[in-house]
């Protein structure tokens, strides 16, 4: 057990969150993190009613301290499937990736609903506005994880981010943790806990694809690229300052840095891409995954993923505490 | 003090390793470092035999474990300034940014001439071929570093470099690092020390400029750019795959990313260009920093760092072990 102000705040046993993945983070793999003692998130950014009513309410049936993440411009033109969200009555909602406004309009509509709200950040400017809005928790996300990412590098960025806040919400490191040393580093840096995507991605009972979690296992780091291919073919409006970390495949080595001309041929490329992606062929589809690739070498229950980074970052602070002379208590 | 096999291996108090930044870590740094109990590093990349004699000599002078810091690729076409370097038997040799052959090179000479050698990779690739060429350290330098870099963040590189090779040599982490917090987390990575740069430009006994120094205190992490165009306008043949972090101004934001037309117009722009370095003009010099700007606040002496780096880290470490019940012995 670590105990940290974030597992204080939401009556958490581990301050272990996993990443609320788009068509990854399922109900019933944000049901086992959160049984295993950690904040599972339900991924429901590119969701329609349909996959909301499945997952987020397989979470909600299980119980305990779950959540919903949701990437807050794509609902700006979807009100109807926020207010499907808010009536689950999650106890955390997770928000990322919109501008000043949005963070306010979000902020406050979860907040009143009851939740705790959990706002992700890239930059010191953006916490300062995120804990004005009144998030209740940011989380400090890296260049390196995978998705959908800024610019700065998790290192770094969580004490600036740490600086800026003045402690004020807990932080949580997000891009580049897998393992017990990067919860480790993480709390090392001050943060009150981590988030994982690419490493809950490889679990069980995870959404991704059979052809998808092969590739995590077997691919390595320096095969990831950051693209916008995937956004612009499927014709989502991201902002051009947020790039996606995937598996390099054909599909990325073909149309990465080609946006306008991919933006133009959409009509005819994007019934190929999908009907290739429903097959689950791995030389087209988007596999967002970070930067920790190296250090994934196995599909695990999610439970056995929350355990054994728990434990190990124990064996890491334990073992530092006794070559450093710390006179722990 | 935290003893680590780094600190074992050389010889010195404490894991923190000043960078050898060209044209930033002469001698004086260099020896402050290492009075410190750190060790102290002398870049020479760009030196010439004035600088070596200069620089090199008052790192000799002052003693202790000491080093100098050599890119690779810069020695090639100079070896009797390679020659000259070794002439004062620096007790460690920093060798980066080469390809295999030249690390098995520069290693092989350097270990023949008695130094202990420090390699600095960036992927576990190259980590593996360092090994190989008979390392005794590497340096996993990460993205968010100060001047050239590679693509990979220091979070996730660390642990990666540690499994590709099994703990053979110490590995110290780079970029991202500027106080106890980092090197805190660096440890808990399995990290057996840390190199810093810009934390070390910005102290009294850098060569960095007054203005450069101003900038370092004055300017943050989002005002940084990464460029190859003072690469180009200085007509140095980095390989395309390293890229320049700087603190942006008017030179970088009118030529990043026109290297052909920078390279084409050399001759016109350049004699421009070294005339505003020499008046130290902060709109056109390099002023290579890392993403750690928003931790820096001001301009200290070298060994002052050095103790609140270390000091740091102990109270965070010792911190850590009370919260998570880490049993200390």
């Amino acid at each position: 057990m670590i105990s940290t102000k974030l597992t204080e705040l939401l009556g958490i046993d581990h301050p272990v969150v996993c990443a609320p993945m788009g068509s990854v983070s399922g109900g019933r793999l944000a049901a086992a993190v959160t049984r295993a003692g950690g904040l599972g998130l339900v991924g429901v950014s590119y969701g329609d009613a349909a996959f909301i009513d499945e997952h987020v309410a397989r979470a909600a049936e299980a119980g305990g301290v779950w959540g919903v993440g949701c990437v807050m411009f794509t609902f700006d033109t979807r009100p109807g499937l926020w207010d499907k969200v808010l009536g689950y009555a999650p106890p955390v909602i997770a928000l990322s990736f919109g501008d000043a406004d949005q963070v306010r309009k979000y902020v406050v509509s979860a907040a009143d609903a009851g939740s705790h709200v959990v706002v992700q950040v890239h930059d010191p400017e953006q916490a300062r506005v995120a804990v004005q809005a009144g998030a209740s928790v940011l989380v400090a996300q890296g260049a390196e994880a995978g998705g959908h990412h800024a610019s700065l590098a998790t290192l770094p960025l969580v004490p600036a981010v740490l600086d800026a806040t003045r402690g004020a919400v807990p932080v949580v490191a997000a891009g580049g943790v897998a393992d017990g040393r990067g919860l480790a580093a993480a709390l090392a840096l001050g943060a009150d806990g981590v988030m994982m995507g690419t490493r809950f991605a490889a679990t069980e009972e995870s959404l991704a694809t059979t052809g998808f979690k092969s590739h995590l296992v077997s691919a390595h780091t320096a095969d990831t690229v950051d693209t916008r291919a995937f956004d612009v073919v499927r014709g989502i409006p991201w902002d051009e300052s947020y790039r996606a970390r995937s598996i390099g495949n054909d599909f990325t080595r073909t149309w990465t840095g080609r946006d306008a001309e991919l933006a133009a041929r959409r009509a005819e490329v994007e019934p190929r891409w999908t009907a290739a992606v429903a097959r689950d062929d791995t030389s087209q589809r988007a596999m967002f995954a970070g930067e920790v690739l190296d250090l994934i070498q196995d599909i695990q229950p999610a439970a056995q993923v929350v355990r054994d980074i728990v434990a190990g970052a124990q064996d890491v602070l334990a073992g530092l505490a006794r070559r450093t002379g710390a006179p722990a208590a």
